[in-house]
């Protein structure tokens, strides 16, 4: 009936059965409200060491869910019900794109080939470390009689990362590289997780005895191609329509309007044509900001930024909530005939995993990466920092939960109690990892950095912003103090010594390794050719 | 099915039948992409003295439904169908949200009485005028077994206006009080004419009888009053939790994300209910420009302005853009057994209505309002601005469209021969209004404004923003310039000379009718304890 979908519509979910049109409505208020709540209690535990916003909003989420339960008198304790696809159409596209958009080019690119390494061969690592140890270790327990793929998609659920707590304690003034590893790694780990988790689904159940791993990895290797290429593409035209046409000159509105369509319209094409919209739209962010921010008038480019995070920042804020309130949902627990015991088992071998599947990869990957650099002058990723960074993506967040949703439910109801039981461990993983890893995140980078005490408060003021999209919002000054200062230059520090000390740096990595000259040709090229067609600021002197 | 749903709730209307889900996913790109067209065409077309956003995206649609047309052979034109209850959810809050958040609040309050009158006595004496109009004509063409409802409905439809082409060539420096007369009227008149259409729905029709204007009215006035209040309390509640808590000094997505929440929920709220959103929103909208715009950062100012106006300059485009496709819908022309005559004959009936009705008030209403202003030196209403005003409110846009769609289909499909005659009527007179007058409006109004000729290209320039958004684009260097600005004074020309004016001319009509001194004593109210209180600029002097 018409009126209940566009309800159900409306908030990526749906009415609970508070029963007719009237209770939908009562549950989309209820939400809007909560969530505003969210807000204003997240702020107002800003200043706290402990906490952040999506700590915040599960905890506000549980309590809620509760007061809920108990007005339903233990019937029910959730007002809407999850519709992951929903999730992966609306929320997730803004967060990756918004992650694109906000990422530290300079860095990011600088750190091409560690970052890669660490989100994509690291979740290949997590995935087959997870995956062997659940199917190994589930039966011991006499649970599960799952069957290869739900295996992988396990493998995949929880081996995407929620870096956001990390970020907020690491100052990315004092420790750059750090701070670009931890966050570029977040947001590739994103998508490929969820990317390797398509490819996992689409995997033919007969030919999983031979040569499953080929096919899983080519599969994804063909999808992170192509769609990056679709990103990029779509980037470049609408940078190359707003330098081309000049919006500036009569609005502000259309240039607005047309970046976002734009972004929509890549991840949209990207699904069309069975591709991962994801990675299209999140490297389509990374153009937009490369280029087309650059063509855009100074409104536009304040207000693009800041609507993109804002928009990533309830979605995130959104999902937290949402978890926080299905935690509560006793019929999910009720489906789960598992014993306590064997959900506390199941639960343990999770987390287990997902720390050792983490470590597998982490110090590996950081000790290559030292020796790639080698003689480079760029600082080696110290053992600390490697803790840092094996710590940061301990946290598992929306995109694990929407993924089990997806795998292990039909739009967010299952009747099948295995699968009820792994929906169940999951939201315990992520409440778990969020919430005590989350309150442990900043004595350990504490412990690990040490310079960083001092630094805290002012970090945790910055990132107010939440999610990845904190690290934005410091700069706001610099956007009306230096209006015409590249991303770049920003991530640097905004200082023209750093700018310098780069450029230098630049000289000497020429001689050095084949990434770094790589990432100098590539630097050349783009000054030379792109940023004329497309748009970027031009270096002040070659 | 999940995967349908979403994809209707995605674009405000579904996949025509293309088959299937990929199906529906061609139609989101094609949209998407048309709409990206549509933002580009527009702003070349922008210099034209002739055309403007509506009258592109109506084209534009046209020629993409012809094309579609053509491909699918003839059998159908359209890749989308209409749902209007999600235009009222999605679309409809936007725009007139942004509408009450832009409009110049100085001005407005200014001519309250006046813009109310036109608003709401207007729609009410056009809805009288057209009702028993087509009540009368529509038999003696042999068309039409409509019952009393319809006939009021159809009323409603045709007296909603879309002034945006007519904003778009009004200097508002030169006119600044038939510009705001415009526009409030136009704002004004959207809300009305949805909550008359709303109470006229709820009409009992077994009481129709007896004193059903008296049920109307009061309906209308409980609706209109208890709205307002709602929406006021909640735009209020925001402002006051910004300036308490002073987001900004931890981030503007925070900021932003709370408007935007508040401004949904106050919507939803009302509709919760049953009151009506569209005026609470509007109004919500108004009081979070006048008090909560000025305690959140510079950024979010300039973000919240632009994202606003953008969503609904996007959601305008969308509406006529999907105008424009569904023109060529044969199903509908096929379904109205109407002759091409006895077409033709409704068509010229409505127009002529139209015309009439609403020269029934503009012309009364303007003298009344000149004599009520009396000796106040304002300059009164001149014939010529008459002429205007009643020009400005010819074109028929997306609300009757919508309202249309609401009374005579359900959810964008009818068999009713004679409800789908009204569907193409309604859509041949927007069209035709839309088209004609809008194409018309730039010389009608040189000829009555002489003084604007040399002023049109930059009023062209200015209004690029499309939709009632367009006065908020040239404001863009104001914010920059002088970032502390209220408002208020931007809207009287952002010079101090015209401030002192407007303060001398305050004083003066203090001695005056009693509207101004209702108005001086709200603004003393407002300096002394509102502001203080919910935030807003104080004035430099007492």
């Amino acid at each position: 009936m018409a009126w209940w979908w566009w309800d159900e519509a409306v908030v990526v979910a749906a009415a609970g059965g508070t029963g007719g049109s009237s209770g939908t409505v009562v549950s989309i208020c209820v939400f809007t409200a909560v969530l505003c709540l969210c807000l204003v209690v997240g702020h107002l535990l800003e200043e706290s060491k402990w906490v952040n916003q999506s700590i915040t909003a599960l905890l506000i989420g549980c309590v809620v869910g509760a007061i809920i339960f108990l007005l339903n008198k233990g019937k029910k304790s959730r007002i809407l019900r999850f519709d992951e696809q929903l999730f992966f159409i609306y929320v997730l596209p803004q967060i990756i794109f918004n992650a694109g958009f906000q990422v530290k080019k300079k860095q990011f690119f600088h750190n091409f080939l560690t970052i890669m390494s660490f989100g994509i061969l690291g979740v290949f690592i997590s995935v087959a470390i997870v995956s062997t140890g659940c199917c190994w270790l589930f039966p011991k327990l006499g649970f599960g009689d799952l069957d290869a793929i739900d295996y992988l998609a396990l493998g995949a659920i929880f081996s995407s990362t929620d870096t956001v707590r990390t970020l907020q304690v690491i100052s990315q003034d004092e420790t750059p590289r750090l701070y670009s590893l931890v966050f570029g790694e977040g947001v590739v780990n994103d998508a490929a997780s969820v990317v390797l988790f398509n490819a996992i689904k689409n995997l033919d159940i007969n030919r999983l005895i031979g040569g499953v791993a080929l096919k899983v990895i080519s599969d994804f290797l063909y999808l992170f191609f192509t769609s990056t290429m679709l990103g990029v593409t779509i980037g470049l035209s609408t940078a190359y329509a707003l330098k081309a046409l000049y919006f500036g000159r009569h609005s502000t509105d259309r240039e607005v309007a047309l970046m976002a369509l734009m972004a929509y319209l890549s991840y949209m094409l990207a699904e069309l044509v069975d591709l991962s919209g994801i990675l299209t739209v999140f490297f389509c962010g990374i153009v937009m900001s490369h280029y087309a921010w650059h063509n855009v008038t100074e409104s536009s480019r304040i207000t693009t930024r800041h609507i993109f995070a804002t928009m990533s920042f309830i979605a995130e804020t959104f999902i937290f909530l949402y978890v926080g309130m299905d935690a509560l949902d006793i019929d999910k627990w009720r489906t789960s005939e598992t014993s306590f015991k064997t959900s506390v088992g199941i639960f343990g071998i999770i987390m287990s995993l997902v720390l050792l599947g983490r470590a597998a990869f982490v110090f590996p990957l950081s000790i290559l990466s030292n020796y790639m650099s080698g003689s480079c002058e760029r600082a080696p990723i110290t053992f600390k920092h490697q803790v840092v960074i094996w710590w940061a993506g301990l946290m598992r967040g929306a995109v694990s939960i929407a993924l089990a949703y997806n795998q292990f439910t039909f739009s967010g109801v299952t009747l099948d109690p295995v699968h009820a039981t792994i929906i169940t461990s999951t939201i315990s993983v992520v409440f778990f990892t969020t919430l005590v890893f989350g309150f442990l995140t900043r004595p350990v980078v504490s412990a690990m950095l040490p310079q960083h005490q001092h630094q805290q408060q002012s970090t945790a003021a910055a990132s107010g912003g939440g999610g990845s999209t904190g690290s934005n919002s410091p700069k706001d000054d610099d956007f009306f103090t230096l209006p015409f200062l590249s991303p770049e230059e920003e991530a640097s520090g905004s200082s023209s010594g750093r700018g310098f000390l780069q450029a230098k740096r630049s000289i000497s990595m020429l001689l050095e390794r084949p990434v770094h000259t790589v990432h100098i040709y590539w630097r050349k090229f783009d000054n030379k050719f792109m940023r004329p067609i497309f748009g970027g600021p031009l270096p002040l002197s070659p």
